[in-house]
């Protein structure tokens, strides 16, 4: 065996925790079926594109289990960016179908969807699954972001390569896109009389795949963790050093739930919601007027240092911004050839300038050039602006010190303003996954095989209750048409899984606006520090503040 | 209390370990003297300025003890950028204090050095401590970077305001720095037959405060700790994702000791050195070609992704950059009024070219106008670049990336270059100390005290045997001006504490140098994961490779 850190070689005895049912049965375990489901919106213009698996009812397992056991074949695939914990999805994969018959066997597809496609793939034995137990990143198996969109090119190849491994089930890891796909492949396979299955889990580190259902993506948990850790060790700083304000992006490509954990979990003296801005129309400048006032306050009370954090999708929320993006993704869509054969960064700009309204043209040319030139980067695969990639809180520090500066000549500012910046993102998608996202994954992958095994399909493995002790989790599924709604993709109108943004009237968002005044002007951080698997349960089990506020308000 | 995280809670608890002779002595030890010692470097200039300190005895500690115990009154202050362990230094202090007698007390000088001179302080009582036992940062008193320089406007109003409080020493917590003031400040005490006595313990996160007697600087362990669980989570990313070579700059002024550990803990595939780069005289263009060749190697096996350590320091260590540094410091130090009323970039960048050698005036020009920019910036107080704010990173992306365009123009590079960079430092700085740290700062504590207990001045507080258990620490004191050598300083000749460097003989290094070229071009990456306080004691108490390495070879 290669060499492993003496941590990780620790972690592979950990022993994940399971569902009370699953730890005592393993996969003999009955499916009951609930109420029958409709979708999260347009169910007019959804059912009659799932004409054969819209509407399924909910899945719930109960003690009692299948009178006969069969082996069973599994595919798996990790779809996307990495989140902690997918190799316990993997490893849970494994373990239950080992449990459940010998003669099981578990196929991984290398490096995501395109493995499927290209029918790249490796047999996951006992040897392999037990050096990836309880460790971070997707390498043992690799990831990628090849969409199943055309029949051609993708879903033929794929149901055709399954057929030849003779599997049962595909079981795909990933966020909304990934899942979106499952569901038009279940209903694909099902309109042909195929008698695959397709099994979705829940993945991605922004937490925006959730509902009454799924209670969180896996991940999550982890790398909110890891950020607040980081955020915590800044703000000790900050406090110490008092010299620097730090603005702080975090990954989350859209919902802000990733940077409102934070806030919670820390008491950072600023956090920006993107949904709250958006609800609340506001422009860039006023947004920077807001923060400006926060960071004036401060300096008259002596304090010309703080942290602030900055969803790294905000841009998108800002309504002229909104709007401008959104306007680029159609051109860049529509015009892609004559766009891309471009020479350079001036020609990009005048190209889409002179496309956009006015207003849009406004918003654009009101950003510095540097920016510009990053909102015309190459879209992601599907169609979107790569916002990691936009130094969004550069931009926010300039503003914020022009608009200091010129406070200051007019004796309106008499503080001093300095600035760090950061970005917090690629370090929190691998990380060892904490206990709860071991735990989770794992259940997810007992969840996932159990709902292969009573013949399930076009669903998402879930386990609910997760706010209780691990032997009160229940685990189930739920059709992955009930998440989805019509949607603007390159373009077209699309069916899609709708992403979970941060709700207003949601619990944690009322506890941090209930809050937030009263961490502005003080030095009220909490330091997390770094997530801990040994020590006291109340410092190594809990799970995210999200979630303990979701689950008190249901 | 204010409230405050779980994990910091659950540490609140923990007891730091004690060298055995403390642990059942305290205070009641007895100093023994050992070898009347010299200096680094040229004693013939250090010796006349150190009259009554020079060349005095290392100092040992053995069971025995002072017949009578007096109470002794200490003050305390933190000096220059923090460092995990600050605080249990002074709850080591404190409890060392406490149990020596119940009459002693401890005052701490608010927000560093300047602290002192301005005479603000605060008395540290149990309630105090209590609230920041094995926490990181320095807030419990604050620090700042006043370097205690001037008779008039710091050494005097320093003594009058010691002496109004009654110490019998002042603890002084910093770098080379504030190391070096000190040892000044027990010289001039001394020559004035003032008692009071002057203790250093040795701080910095960067490792350059070591020698034969000072085996590590505290903080060096957590910090290097948190960046290598960083780097690991980002190279599981870069071997799940197969997309990105991550360049990631860390903090660590001058010394690469910090990249030297993290590459030895994560085996990432280059790491620069940058006192190597000045033994081999390597040009900024030399070094950038041979990055790019280990990238070509890379892409020919496939691999378009990797991990690249960069010390944030290399700038200074590439010869002809060196140079042009050194000339803009004296240039800057010189002619600061004139300087500093310019009002552009390009005024000043055409003040200083103008005053430049050719060769330096031509390596300034070989930069792209923003880092020109950039190390035109405001000097540290102690003359220096900020390099924390060089984004020298971004400047080898760009020169990385330009040269493999031109390769793959020709032909040469079949690959694909897509890069990220990342600044690991503040996050580094504050974090909550690793139980290393937390004992070793508690046990300098004791020992800084059991030195003004046995009426030492001028000391740098020591604990050695540190790779050994806890219980065969040997706590000791080493005069300050041993490390002493003469630098050129602010444009002048002045005697100061040399910073250690990487020794290209040492074993780290060595160590290094022997495994690096197969870590090139694999994913043999580690990942050490965060920091644990509770676990196995093979993951708990470890102490850094360099640490374990440099006993092992004495």
């Amino acid at each position: 065996m290669s060499e492993v850190s003496s941590l990780q070689k620790a972690r592979y005895s950990y022993q994940p925790k399971l569902p009370a049912l699953f730890a005592k049965s393993g996969l003999r375990v009955k499916a009951v079926d609930g109420a029958a489901t409709s979708c999260v919106g347009n169910p007019g213009a959804i059912k009659p594109l799932f004409p054969n698996s819209f509407g399924r009812p909910i899945v719930s397992f109960q003690a009692g289990g299948v009178p006969e056991v069969k082996p069973l074949k599994i595919g798996v695939l990790l779809s996307g960016g990495q989140a902690p914990g997918g190799h316990n999805i993997i490893s849970g994969l494994f373990d239950a179908l080992r449990k459940h018959h010998p003669e099981s066997r578990l196929f991984g597809f290398e490096n995501g969807p395109g493995g499927l496609v290209k029918n790249k793939y490796r047999e996951i034995d006992a040897a392999l699954v037990d050096r990836y137990r309880n460790t971070g990143g997707f390498d043992i198996i690799g990831s990628d972001r090849t969409k199943l969109e055309s029949e051609e090119k993708h879903i033929i190849p794929a149901v055709e390569n399954c057929r030849k491994l003779g599997l049962d089930a595909l079981v795909i890891v990933g966020g909304d896109d990934s899942n979106t796909n499952g569901g038009m492949l279940a209903e694909y396979l099902l309109a042909k009389k195929n008698p695959l299955l397709v099994i979705g889990c829940p993945k991605t580190i922004d937490g925006d795949l959730k509902n009454e259902y799924v209670e969180t993506s896996f991940g999550f948990d982890t790398a909110s963790k890891l950020y607040s850790e980081l955020i915590g060790n800044i703000a000790t700083d900050v406090n110490s050093a008092k010299k620097y304000w730090h603005f702080i992006r975090l990954m989350g490509r859209s919902a802000s739930h990733i940077t409102l954990e934070c806030a919670l979990q820390t008491h950072a003296n600023i956090a920006i919601i993107s949904e709250e801005v958006e609800a609340k129309k506001q422009t860039l400048k006023a947004l920077v007027e807001e923060m400006v006032g926060v960071i004036a306050e401060n300096a008259e009370g002596g304090r010309n240092f703080g942290v602030v954090l900055i969803p790294e999708g905000l841009l998108e929320f800002i309504p002229e911004m909104k709007v401008m993006v959104q306007e680029l993704n159609e051109i860049l869509a529509k015009e892609a050839t004559a766009f891309n054969g471009l020479a350079t960064d001036g020609d990009r700009i005048q190209f889409v300038s002179s496309r956009l309204t006015q207003a849009s043209e406004q918003a654009l040319s009101s950003l510095p050039v540097s920016l510009r030139v990053q909102l015309l980067m190459e879209r992601d695969k599907a169609g979107n602006v790569p916002f990691s990639k936009i130094e969004t809180e550069r931009l926010i520090i300039d503003m914020v010190g022009a608009r200091l500066k010129e406070m200051k000549a007019a004796g309106k500012f008499k503080g001093e303003f300095s600035a760090q910046n950061h970005f917090l993102g690629y370090e929190g998608r691998c990380s060892p996954p904490s206990n709860f996202d071991a735990d989770y994954c794992y259940s997810l992958g007992f969840t996932a095989a159990a709902l292969a095994a009573a013949g399930k399909t076009g669903y998402m493995a879930v386990v609910r209750n997760l706010s209780l002790p691990h032997d009160q989790w229940q685990p189930g599924g739920i059709p992955l048409t009930t998440m989805m709604n019509i949607e603007r993709r390159k373009g077209k109108d699309m069916p899609v899984i709708r992403k979970s943004l941060v709700e207003l009237d949601s619990a944690p968002f009322k506890k941090f606006a209930g809050q937030r005044d009263s961490w502005k002007c003080v030095s009220a951080y909490l330091c997390p520090g770094p997530i801990q698997f040994f020590g006291p349960s109340e410092v190594c089990d809990r799970t995210t503040i999200t979630m303990e506020l979701e689950a008190s308000s249901r």
